[in-house]
């Protein structure tokens, strides 16, 4: 009984882990429909995000059916909650990358970032790469330290969204009211992003340690 | 056994509903403090979110403690996993409610929201005080038919927000890049509010009917 419920939980977790993968290639191809204004790079993303959903579904499908079979306590039980809170927030990952197609959607055949403005999304898609990479690892082979270092990197986000606003609305922005909502949006997009990356970690931190990590 | 298990869900349900009761209440104030430009309403929110998430994780714990000591099957079991769902969209309208009052009082003693753009706002204001006054009726006394009607509210409010955007993006915008931003992200802080209380909704009736209500 207590070996089956460890290949399950197991599995759970490769289901996540094989989830975050499908989010971060989301994100990672949504980057590229909004630099590149590649319509047909941001519809993938679009019509894909029904899948990560599934995938999500699947594993909230699993995790109950297991949790109504095995009747998991204590540590093994809190493991299948976090699972939980973990598939959620790859949900919600994927969205936001779709939100992020969507906004290089509306503007096609302008590019939704003015060029000047290109190379800082570079740097949030890039950190908020790193942090689902770093994800796909702790679901992999749990450890804390790693929880932390996505800590560290959201700290990035943070700045470069700070550094976003205050380029936005610099005196003499010169790309009109339009620009500067679609700019502002997608920084939030990846802030957020990221804080569900940091959450998911944290879950995963606590699955591990059966303590919550406060930050 | 059973018994036990109806008596514990029971309370489940009311502490969402008292929670859902605390969470429209925050976005009221959340509101006034943006519409009267009321730095210490706007306060009273954001250091009362704390609150609102203590209630979650107080349902989050109940619900594993329950699971673990009954584990329930079944219908229970669903309604159970429902419960952590309905929780974790509260807290995330909660937020929403927080970042409402973060905007007011960034823009203190500017009013976040132009003159002319307050009546819109109180409009969408009120289709969410709305939405949140029938999730906690259907949290008490669950209806099929009210999780229809958070849908159609959901319509109202989506239309609203469609109509800041154009009032935004509308050539001659008078209030410069800031109020932009402001606006545009106000307006999308109230219709996530509206989703997650749909969200919420739907799982309350799946709970009631053993049933998604796909929409």
């Amino acid at each position: 009984m207590r070996t089956e419920l460890q290949v399950e939980l197991r599995l759970v977790k490769e289901m996540l882990a094989s989830t975050a993968q499908a989010v971060r290639s989301a994100l990672g191809t949504a980057t590229t429909a909004l630099l590149a204004a590649d319509r047909e790079a941001a519809e993938s993303v679009i019509s894909g995000d029904a899948r990560i959903n599934d995938l999500c579904w699947r594993i909230e499908d699993r995790v109950q059916d297991t949790t109504a079979r095995q009747a998991p306590v204590a540590s093994d039980l809190r493991a299948m909650f976090a699972a939980l809170h973990v598939a959620a927030d790859l949900e919600r990952m994927g969205d936001l990358a779709k939100h992020v197609a969507r906004t290089a959607t509306r503007a096609h055949p302008r590019p939704a970032v003015p060029a000047d403005l290109a190379p800082l999304f570079g740097q949030m898609a890039g950190v908020a790469d790193r942090m689902t990479a770093k994800l796909v690892r702790v679901l992999s082979e749990p450890d804390l330290s790693r929880a932390a270092e996505l800590d560290r990197a959201d700290d990035a986000m943070d700045g470069l969204h700070r550094d976003l606003l205050a380029r936005i609305l610099a005196p003499g922005w010169p790309h009109g009211v339009q620009a500067a909502i679609d700019a502002a949006l997608l920084g939030r997009f990846y802030e957020r992003y990221a804080d569900h990356a940091v959450n998911a970690g944290r879950r995963v931190a606590f699955l591990v340690s059966g303590e919550a990590v406060v930050g």
